[in-house]
C-alpha cells in the first residue's frame, strides 16, 4: 500500500511559496468556522523516521492559529497513566469541541511498535486494532472528525537521509542509535504499519499516506489535507443538521418487553436485629477484603442506579463506614460542568476513573444517557440508541484493565416512593433532599420504568451485570449492596 | 503546648451516643448552608500515630454528604507531580467553593517529617513554614476557611497502644517497624511538631490541638469544631458581606505615578533586511537554546501582556516556530470555565504549570487580575489589590521549583492600535480578530494605562522583571522578544 508513496512526489520551492499563503488563510478562516461548529478534530501525524512527522506538526502549528490547537506528544506513560485504563492518557488530552488536536504519537504507537519488536503477534495486534476502531468510532459518532496522516519514506530514502545527517556536524546529534536500529528493522516496520494501517482506515476516518521525501510536498499536501477534511467536515455537518430533524429515529418506547423490574419481590425484609447482626458482619468483611484488594492494586468501580428516594445514598453511606476515605471517592452525577458539556459524554466519567487500588462510587453515571437523557430528551434518539453498545465497550475497557465493577438498581415501588417523599419533610437532616423536581418526575415513571427495564437487558453482561436491589426494605437493601461487593471482592481475590 | 492534651480527657460511650444524632444533623444543615454561600472548607487532620486520624476522617465522611465532601491523602508524589512545584498537587485537590475538602496528610507532611529526620534545620523548616502561611494565607483572603487539628496522643499512651495492638492477633498486621522507629522518635517528632504547630498557627487558621487518647472525645470534639468553624464563618461571611460593601478601599486611580511606559521609544525599528536576518539568527539560537533546556529539564513560562493588538499573536508565532510543538502550550485566557470561576483565581494558571523540560505560553495571564479585572470591575479592590503580592509569590514559588519566568509587556500608542484595528478589516485571515469589544476597550485607555503602569511597578521583581517591549514596529518587537527569551536561557544554562 505505500508503493504510490514511493514514486519520488516533488514540488519546486517557489510553487511552494506560491501556494502556502492561500492555504494559510483558509486554515484560518476555516478554523474560525469549526469553533462555531461545535465538534472537536483530531489531527494524527504518524509515519516513518525521517519523513518530517515534527516538522509537519510544527507547521500546522505555526499556520493555524496556536490558541485553539493542541499539540500532544506521548513518551512513556506517567505513573498516574500506568495505573489506569490504557486510553485513559488518550481520553485526557482529548481537545475540546471546537478546537483541534494533534497527536504527535497516539494510540497507534504503542501497538505498532509492539508487533515489530515482536512482543505481539498478529493476532493479538488484531485485537488491538479492534479496540482502536472503537475508541475512534465512539468520537466519529459524537461528531468528532479523525484526520490520520501517514508520512512514508522508502528504505533508499531512509538510509541517504540519516547519513546525510550524520555528514554535517550541525545535525549529527539528531541520529541516535535508535535510527539505524529503526532501519535495520525497516522491513517488520513496514509490514507492521501495512497491517495497522489497512485494519484501521474505517470509512468515516481513512489513512491518507503522504510521501515524505519531499519537504514541499508533503508539507503542502498534509496542510491542503487538513485544510479540506475540515472543510468537508463542517459543510457535511451544516448537511445532516437538516436530515436529521427529520428522520430523527421513533423513540417510542417498546412496552411489550419483559419487564425484569416487575418480577421483583418487594416483600423482602430483614428484622432489625438480623440488620444489625449482618451489617456488622458485612462491613468487618468489606473491611478486610477492601484492605486486599488495595494491597493487591485492583480498583474497583460501584455505579448507583435506581429511583429518587430509592435508598443509594444511604445504600452508599453503609458501604463506605467499611472503607478508608482516603482511598475511595464518591462522584455525584448531576448536571455536566462546562468543560464536561464540551467533550464527548463519557468524558466526565473517564476523568475519575481511580488509581489503581483505589474506589471510586458514582451516584448516577453514565447511564443517564439512556435514562434522564433518554426520557427527558436530553439526548437525541440517535445519540441515546448507540449509547447501549458504547457503555458496554467503555465498561469491557475498564475491566480489561482489572477493575473490579459493580452496576446496582436500587428498586423501589411507586408507593414507596411516595411515603418517602412524605417522610423527608419529617426529618430535618433530609429535608434538604426534597425538591419540586422529585414529584415531576413521578409523572414520567412509566417512561422511567421502561428504559430502565431496556438499560438493564441491553447492558447487563456477563462480567458486569446489574444487580436488581429489592428496595422497598431499606435495611435488605443495604445489606444486599455489601454482600454483593463483598462476593464480588472475594470471588476475585479467593 | 501539648500538655493540655495530656489530661486524660475522657467521654462515656452513653454521653457520645446521646449527643451524636443531634451533631450529624448539625453537620449536614451547616453542609447545606455552605452550598449556598461560595467558599470552600479545608480540614487538615494531622497528629502523632495512634492519635485517631484515620478514623476521624473516616467519621466525618460518614457523618457529612459524602457527595459534596473529598478526602485527598497524599503519599510519594506521583512524577507528574514532583516534575512541578511543591504545591502543585496540593493546589489540584483543592475544594470548590461550597464542598469541604478533607487532608489526611498535606503540605505539613512533608516539612514536619524531614525536620523529624534531621534532613532540614530550624531556619529551614521556618522558611518552609513561611510558605506554608503564605499559600494558607492565600486561600484565606479568598474566602476559604481552613479547620486544622491535631490529634495527640503522649508517649506513653502511644507505647500502650502499640502492645495493645500487637497483642490482639486480629490487629497486630498493622503495628509495622515504622511505628515502633516512630515511637523512638517521639521526643524528636513532637518538638519538631510543636514548632510546625506554633509557627503557622496564625489567627484566621489556628491549629486545634485535640487529646486523642479516648475515642468517644476526640471523635466528639473534632466533629464539634468543624461544626463550629464553619458555622462561624457562614455567620462571618454574611456580616461582612454588608460591611465590605460600604467601607470598600478607594479604587480611584493615582495619576501622579511615575510613568514607565511613557519612558518607551516607541520609534524603534528594524528594516526588512536587518529583521530577517536577526529572525533567522535568533530562532536559530532559540532552538538549540530550547533543545539544551529540554535536556536539562528547566521549564519556562512566557507571559505575554499588553494592548489589544500590540501584536502578542504575532510574537509568538515567531517564537514557537524555533520550538518544537511536542514541547509547548499556549494558553489563551480568556474568561474562566465555570470549573475555573469555582476556585482561587489563581487556580486555572496553575492547572497549565509544565511538566519538566516544558513550556508553557500564556497570552494573557494571572496579570489580568490587576489589569481587565481592576479596571472593568470585575475584582473588589480589595481582591485586585491584594493581587499584586499574591502575583509576586507565586511567581517566586515558580522560580524556587527552577522554573523560568519571562513577562513580556507589548507597548503601542492609541494611534498605532487605530492603524492596526483598521488594518485587521482588510486582511482576510485577520479581520476574525477585531469585535466591537476592540473599539469599546479603547475608551479606557487611561485607566488601562495607570493600572498597567502600577502592575509592571509592583510586579516587576529582580528575578523576573517585566520586559518592556516597544511595540510600534511589530519588526523590533518580535526579535525583542526572541532576543530577550533567548539571553535569559543563556545566562541560565550557559
Amino acid at each position: 500500500m505505500f508503493e504510490t508513496a514511493e514514486l519520488g512526489h516533488t514540488l519546486k520551492k517557489s510553487d511552494y511559496d506560491k501556494q502556502v499563503p492561500e492555504l494559510r488563510t483558509r486554515l484560518l478562516t476555516v478554523q474560525r468556522k469549526l469553533r462555531q461548529t461545535g465538534f472537536p478534530v483530531i489531527i494524527l501525524i504518524s509515519g516513518a523516521d525521517g519523513g518530517g512527522k515534527g516538522e509537519v506538526i510544527n507547521l500546522l502549528n505555526e499556520w493555524m492559529d496556536p490558541h485553539y490547537l493542541q499539540t500532544n506528544a506521548f513518551d512513556e506513560p506517567s505513573d498516574e497513566e500506568k495505573e489506569r485504563p490504557e486510553f485513559w492518557r488518550f481520553w485526557r488530552t482529548l481537545p475540546v469541541k471546537g478546537t483541534i488536536g494533534i497527536y504527535a504519537g497516539s494510540w497507534y504507537s504503542e501497538p505498532l511498535s509492539r508487533r515489530v519488536h515482536r512482543q505481539i503477534n498478529d493476532e493479538q495486534l488484531q485485537i488491538e486494532l479492534m479496540h482502536i476502531r472503537q475508541f475512534e468510532q465512539l468520537l466519529i459518532d459524537d461528531g468528532a472528525l479523525i484526520i490520520k496522516c501517514w508520512l512514508h519514506l522508502g528504505r533508499d530514502e531512509q538510509k541517504k537521509r540519516l547519513k546525510k545527517l550524520e555528514k554535517n556536524p550541525k545535525t549529527s546529534w539528531r541520529v541516535t542509535s535508535r535510527d539505524k536500529k529503526h532501519l535495520e528493522m525497516y522491513d517488520d516496520f513496514i509490514d507492521a504499519a501495512e497491517k495497522v494501517l489497512s485494519g484501521t482506515s474505517i470509512g468515516a476516518s481513512p489513512w491518507l499516506i503522504i510521501d515524505g521525501t519531499d519537504k514541499h510536498y508533503r508539507r503542502l499536501t498534509a496542510g491542503r489535507h487538513v485544510l479540506d477534511r475540515i472543510s468537508r467536515h463542517i459543510d457535511q455537518r451544516t448537511a445532516d443538521a437538516g436530515v436529521i430533524g427529520k428522520t430523527a429515529a421513533s423513540a417510542a418506547m417498546d412496552s411489550a418487553r419483559p419487564n425484569s423490574l416487575d418480577t421483583l419481590d418487594l416483600s423482602l425484609k430483614l428484622d432489625e436485629k438480623t440488620y444489625h447482626k449482618q451489617l456488622d458482619f458485612y462491613q468487618d468483611k468489606l473491611s478486610k477484603m477492601a484492605r486486599l484488594a488495595r494491597q493487591e492494586k485492583r480498583s474497583s468501580i460501584l455505579v448507583f442506579e435506581g429511583w429518587d428516594a430509592g435508598g443509594k445514598g444511604g445504600a452508599i453511606r453503609r458501604l463506605i463506614h467499611a472503607l478508608d476515605a482516603r482511598h475511595y471517592r464518591v462522584i455525584p452525577v448531576s448536571a455536566p460542568t462546562d468543560e464536561e458539556r464540551s467533550r464527548h459524554y463519557l468524558w466526565r466519567f473517564w476523568r475519575h476513573i481511580p488509581r489503581a487500588g483505589n474506589i471510586t462510587i458514582y451516584d448516577r453515571s453514565w447511564y443517564g444517557r439512556v435514562l434522564v437523557e433518554r426520557v427527558e430528551g436530553f439526548a437525541a434518539a440517535h445519540e441515546w440508541q448507540r449509547g447501549f453498545s458504547e457503555i458496554v465497550n467503555f465498561e469491557e475497557e475498564l475491566m480489561r484493565d482489572g477493575i473490579i465493577i459493580l452496576k446496582f438498581w436500587l428498586h423501589i415501588d411507586k408507593d414507596e416512593q411516595l411515603r418517602r417523599f412524605m417522610a423527608r419533610g419529617q426529618i430535618s437532616y433530609k429535608r434538604y433532599k426534597l425538591t419540586e423536581d422529585d414529584y415531576r418526575n413521578r409523572e414520567k415513571w412509566t417512561e422511567y420504568e421502561l428504559a430502565a427495564n431496556e438499560m438493564i437487558i441491553r447492558t447487563g453482561t456477563q462480567a458486569a451485570p446489574w444487580i436488581l436491589v429489592e428496595g422497598n426494605d431499606k435495611k435488605y437493601a443495604r445489606i444486599k449492596v455489601l454482600k454483593n461487593y463483598c462476593e464480588k471482592l472475594e470471588s476475585i481475590l479467593g
